[in-house]
């Protein structure tokens, strides 16, 4: 038989995070004071971020070494397994061979943990007490409640109200963890307030949910936010994903031709991803493919600009392609990759075409997810079920082609908590979503006079 | 740092089952036709079960092979990691060293596929179509449907109605794989119809939901029945998971001094507990619990009798404890573990001292399931905390004498699906139950002139 998994002793994991920005072409553009227009510096990000996390935001320090506390917590559930689905490859009649890295496996379900282990462990060295924070579809809020309860501190989540309504077990997941989860926009800041006033009704967008945890933490006595993506530093922590998945596969003596993974702010992708992009920057010949829903079309239909990461304007202008900071996407169940933009580094490489983006709508992603927990047997999360589609569009052309190809997607999480979207699409009730350009435009229109990267 | 994870390779995976039925010092009793008070034979159980499940029934190799096919989907998360929990070492400051048995990363969340597997298999070998079964909590249900998909099978679940209200997501993942699922009582058969013109505000029993899934496999065309639990046959499916933990340990190069599972019908602490039961009986000093909720005292309080499996009286009389089998459990959140009896051959070992039996209120179940969640990690079954709390006591114990002490526990499932029960703790709505002997005598009253074994 064909072997299925690929495990790693604890001790082959790897002990260091890789930094992209050591083997960039082109250096990612500097974020931007939204008052001067200048590069931000340390200071301007110390009332939101401890300083350990905003020196590897800016850190140019190839591999940096994950502290004994991290490492002791990523053990938990870490290295993961790599998988091959050969029952997904079977059913597909395809020569691909097609491996998947289970980020499932953590105790939050996600790859989220990776991050909010670290985040956690450096706010706690730095003094801070307090943790604010944002989430879409839950996975980072529930991640960021045990990293917090692992850690001793407090955590405050502000979930995106559709998600919060779609997903009520999300809640119950961080109450168990000694987290607060407030669905977002609420009443307890300004943002939420302002955002209330103006649109009663609406569903929430993880930028309204953004600057309410940032508003809170800056308002707040020893208390910091916590971002789940977009970051360098974010990006950062999840590349042992990556590490570990290169010795895997080097384990069955296999090196993927292609490389998957879902993007909403980027970092399960990114964490996948750059290390074999490093591997591309040296020369070697591989796809890197990001897919995005098409509800939220942010690497394939917008432009490279200089936008806020939140609806409110409270960060710094990041350099990213962006819909536009007062655009809220339609509610699809990916509630993770309903964000606006896309992880500055992610963006820069995408210009720079190391990587390629495609988006996929609901309904083939949900079919691809039917077919997947139909073979493979495990229920993905809507956000790693587009991971998933574009996975099967490689496999079916591998076959239209003759082609032997091997696989390799991010696994990103189990959908178990996410069930009412595989409801609406079994009883016939999912639609896709046209997304008109006139939206797009509309929401462009408002950041047509920033800086341009 | 201390090892925390234990992986075998998919080469090490055990590849025969352990029918403890060759090593057991008295043989289990018979279980009986109820006209005839005769031992009942393959022919009286055809309707219900294919033949290579009776043949497996009655079976006294000690060791069976397991079919190709069936490995082959086992191998889709077994062999499963056997785990050192150490955070919850340090939280309780013992010496005792907590080993666990992570079942829960199945595709279902739980032991409950290793034998749904096995019986899907041989259903679809025997030329039927079509299974029914019941669900308490829906673990079962679950792995039964997850394992019909794989092999082709169509699936019908009875789903105890209270579990059914309280886990709306758990019918979500059954119809993600194929299934139908209804609530228990249900009027699709003349036993629920009953039961419903008696008690129409019933929050049902496994013992109900058995009758009716059992009248459904008999009156309908290519259909057979499927029980998750209590049978020889189910409980040997199981012993992979012993199997596997004996070769994990002997990796760390430690033997357990406490073997611990939580007993419903009995599978999944059988399934750890059985191999390790052999070496007791071949002189291993060691202690093996089986625990149940304080609300369903079936091994600590309910006599040694012959008894129907079910509510409505379809089974041969089983010689099992037993509470009587129209006794309805109190609505406590382990829904599988509201079983009026235990495996016959649980209770074979129970009459014989080579395991012990311990019973835990729920309360003291979510307390042990919650700092479990907040130092391990990992969100538990309802039904797993009762393991749980008995290896915290265990481990108290030890700190106590000062005892060095290996403990080893059947991490049996996750609790993603199981979070009301959660909430009810959190929200201080959670209470125990007394259970009045008056209760236990009055359904045991319905038995006494059953034969005895």
């Amino acid at each position: 038989m064909d072997v299925r998994k690929i495990f790693l002793d604890e001790r082959e994991i790897p002990r260091q995070w890789y930094n992209i920005q050591a083997d960039m072409p082109n250096p990612m553009k500097p974020p931007l004071h939204p008052g001067t227009g200048k590069p931000v510096g340390p200071e301007d990000l110390a009332p939101v971020f401890p300083m350990p996390l905003i020196e590897q935001e800016v850190s140019q320090q190839r591999w940096i070494d994950i502290p004994d506390e991290v490492m002791e917590k990523l053990l938990i559930w870490r290295p993961s397994p790599l998988y091959r689905a050969t029952a997904l490859e079977k059913a597909l009649g395809t020569p691909a061979k097609i491996f998947y890295k289970n980020e499932g496996v953590s105790p939050a379900g996600s790859h989220k943990p990776n991050t909010a282990i670290a985040q956690a462990y450096y706010n706690k060295k730095f003094g801070i007490k307090r943790l604010t924070t944002e989430t879409g579809a839950g996975q980072w809020g529930s991640a960021i409640a045990f990293a917090c309860k692992l850690f001793g501190l407090e955590c405050q989540v502000y979930m995106v109200r559709i998600s919060f309504d779609q997903k009520p077990f999300r809640k119950l997941m961080m109450q168990t963890w000694g987290a607060k989860c407030t669905a977002s926009p609420s009443d307890k800041t300004n943002a939420g307030r302002d955002i209330l006033a103006k649109m009663p009704d609406t569903p929430g967008s993880l930028g309204i949910a953004i600057s309410e945890a940032i508003e809170d933490a800056v308002t707040s006595k020893d208390t910091r936010y916590s971002l789940g993506s977009v970051l360098n530093h974010v990006l950062l922590h999840q590349t042992i994903i990556g590490l570990e998945a290169q010795k895997q596969m080097q384990k069955v003596g296999l090196y993927p031709d292609v490389v998957i993974g879902c993007v909403g702010g980027g970092s399960n992708f990114a964490g996948l991803a750059f290390p074999y992009v490093r591997d591309k920057i040296h020369g070697k010949n591989l796809t890197v493919i990001g897919v995005e829903p098409a509800a939220c079309p942010t690497m394939t239909r917008a432009p490279f600009v200089y936008d806020f990461g939140d609806t409110a304007k409270t960060t710094p202008l990041l350099p990213m392609h962006s819909l536009g900071h007062s655009f809220v996407p339609p509610p699809v169940h990916a509630g993770g990759l309903r964000y606006h933009g896309v992880a500055p580094l992610v963006s820069q490489l995408l210009v720079d075409r190391l990587i390629e983006a495609r988006s996929v709508k609901q309904m083939e992603c949900y079919a691809a997810a039917m077919l997947w927990a139909q073979t493979e047997g495990f229920i993905s999360a809507p956000e790693t079920s587009h991971a998933i589609a574009v996975a099967i569009q490689e496999a079916k052309k591998a076959k239209e082609e003759g082609k032997e190809k091997v696989i390799l997607l991010n696994w990103s999480g189990h959908g178990l908590m996410d069930l009412t979207g595989y409801d609406a699409y079994m009883s016939g009730k999912l639609k896709d979503y046209e997304l008109p350009q006139s939206e797009i435009d509309s929401a462009l229109d408002e950041i047509k006079d920033y800086p341009k990267p």
